[in-house]
């Protein structure tokens, strides 16, 4: 029998806990399966004069620098944030103690790109949802074309009890900050940021490149009305993140979209994650599960730890190919059918000038209805089906009918999943 | 650079050509990835002097000892069967060789229980499904306590047909033939083995014992009625394969099975495959794609070969624990809901009859309902939902009610998933 494994974790909030429950109970059968015998020798915390459930005193330190420099074999972080958890991976690396994380903003951010390709992070993206070993080892050998996901669990949860309720987004959004499944700041989540940056770092796992920016997209401006619209024309209002390998380019882009009630994402409902892979030699792949919790995120770092103590080390791109386009470029253009609503006055003639101003900007449409807003007499709404168009035009004609004395509001355009 | 990783590919069938079309297509991103050069060197055939398109005629040989013996790094097993492939691979292991293969059947096979944990074998239970790396990586921290699949293409295409146009079995599995879904001798898949290999092999990998007997029903007795009958409750008819972790025993059982539609597995349709893993620390984990097919199952070989390559031999549960159960001994009874359906004489009172012999046996029921059949003047069916029930005393109900004078043939019986 080898000697332990002796871990160095930093963080003892909810994912930090998590992992010394979830340790706690399975260290046994994590032997019997790899002979790996793991054990938490340091916990970074800020006031070790604290009593924790479960955690023995003498773990405690509040002296980061103590674990990095000290006698562990590997280092868990699990603070969150960028610092002081960068400069501590840092200073584990230097010593030549692999790193695992959980800290996806860390990661995506400017100063922590220097850990990527040297931490391992499955954590990071979907909790539990084995997405980055999917890409970095099952897919190999393969290309992916595309990545089709619902990468954030708090927009999911409230489009889904939007969808189950008709209550407005403030008022899911309660709700989901009641549950757990929402931040008290939600913008992180509600404007599509944490999502882009999940999506960023999977791109680079798929495609092998830095990836450019990400067209980003967020909730804040879809009402009862749309989820309704949706379900009437048979789709599913869904938060989508996607990228696309174009050759000369990488697309990149967060927003709500329409996903047919038969596409493989439409059945991801409230805090669950999904990943659809689609690869030259595999196909399409679907991952589905939790994307975030004490637990699930646990579990993807115990894997992690164990996939060090085995003598894995985070995977690094070791020639990488050229950025296909400038890291902070524009990102192309895209081309997309789309659900457009429009806020109006009920005066006659409203559809025809709205579809009048689309046609003159050549964006075609396939469908178009006038409803009445009941609680607001007077006003209504057009929506509108467009045929494929590119964001260009689709951006001009928006631009165009905002002009236009009959809106009342801003105009709403979510994409629609082929 | 380091020098080329030199393989050995033994068999070149369909998998075998898919292969070495996917590596050529994928050997420079492989490199550019990994820093491997991957190469092959030799390709065991039957016949070395037939023309092969794609593969220089130098690397062929009707030897395969010479490979298993010869200069190259790694063993790639594409034949199927079990001889000579299990003696090969046996040999290529004895002479340090490491060994990748596609073949379930060898793996699954009394002669071939001395490879497990030897050869690496993503492609050998759901192609480019990557749930041997899940099994053994991502949820290596985690327990897992339940598995459901759909492991068979075959079925599920033939069942999904059916749903689709209400043909017979037989009708839909010609087609199947045709599209290159169903062999010409269809019974390993329509009889439920081949899942039964496949949930073996996974319920090894998910609890790290030895699996036992699998209890299996095929889908042959599958009438349109009863894809029709699905379809009005609320359900839909899927070949489900089911492994849960009793504590005492292992349950392990292929069959058909009513899905309901807010199921995971229920939007698993024609010839994908599916598992659905449930784990404490993960919660529930789906993972869809191809089953089957030459470059799906090259992808995995693929990436199997690259994980070799990187030193990642394959896992062997380090200390397995005791089985169980005895190995071959009897699975344990298990309690499910079920619709049943008897085929009958259109007479007075036969639904009495049979809801009275159910009752008998303590087995109650939710509906019972009795429609003619068209095609056959004074026969019908009676089809009856029962609440959750022993296997056994159903099947003692089942033998009371095919004495009955009633019945015009054999009943069918099919679970109704949670």
């Amino acid at each position: 029998v080898s000697r332990p494994v002796r871990i160095g974790l930093l963080g003892a909030g909810t994912v930090g806990r998590g992992f010394l429950e979830l340790l706690g109970r399975n260290a046994c059968s994590i032997e019997e399966r790899t002979g790996l015998a793991l054990e938490v020798v340091k916990v970074l915390v800020r006031d070790p004069r604290r009593e924790r459930p479960g955690v023995a005193r003498s773990l405690l330190t509040a002296d980061g620098e103590s674990i990095v420099h000290g006698a562990c074999d590997v280092v868990v972080e699990a603070l969150g944030g960028i610092e002081p958890a960068r400069s501590l991976l840092a200073q584990a690396l230097e010593h030549g103690k692999p790193v695992v994380t959980a800290n996806k903003a860390l990661l995506a951010s400017e100063a922590g790109s220097a850990l990527r390709g040297h931490a391992r992070h499955e954590a990071s993206i979907a909790a539990a949802i084995p997405i980055v070993r999917a890409l970095e080892e099952g897919l190999v050998g393969d290309q992916v074309s595309e990545l089709t996901g619902i990468l954030n669990g708090t927009c999911n949860f409230v489009l889904t009890l939007m969808a189950e309720t008709g209550a407005t987004l403030e008022a899911t959004l309660a709700e989901a900050r009641a549950r757990g499944f929402a931040e008290a700041d939600p913008s992180l989540d509600v404007d599509g940021h944490d999502a882009a940056q999940k999506l960023a770092l999977l791109a680079e796992l798929a495609f092998g490149v830095r990836a450019g920016r990400v067209r980003v997209e967020g909730i804040r401006g879809i009402e009862p009305e749309d989820v309704k619209a949706a379900r009437a024309l048979g789709y599913v209002l869904k938060p989508v993140a996607f990228a696309r390998d174009g050759g000369e380019s990488l697309e990149l882009r967060v927003h709500p979209a329409f996903v047919p009630l038969s596409h493989p994402l439409a059945s991801v409902r409230f805090e669950d994650n999904a990943v659809l892979v689609r690869a030259a030699g595999a196909g399409e792949l679907l991952f589905r599960g939790k994307g975030a919790g004490a637990l699930p995120t646990a579990s993807a770092l115990l894997a992690d730890v164990v996939a060090v103590a085995r003598g894995e080390p985070a995977r690094r791109i070791e020639r990488p190919a050229p950025p296909k386009e400038p890291v902070r470029g524009a990102p192309p253009a895209g081309r997309s059918r789309y659900y457009l609503r429009f806020p109006v006055y009920d005066v006659p003639g409203v559809i025809g000038r709205i579809a009048t101003a689309l046609g003159r900007r050549e964006v075609s449409i396939s469908h178009a209805e006038a409803t009445l807003a009941p609680e607001k007499p007077g006003q209504g709404h057009v929506k509108v089906l467009a045929h494929e168009t590119s964001d260009e035009a689709l951006r001009e004609a928006l631009e165009d009918i905002e002009r236009l004395p009959v809106l009342t509001g801003r105009s709403v355009a979510v994409r629609i999943l082929a």
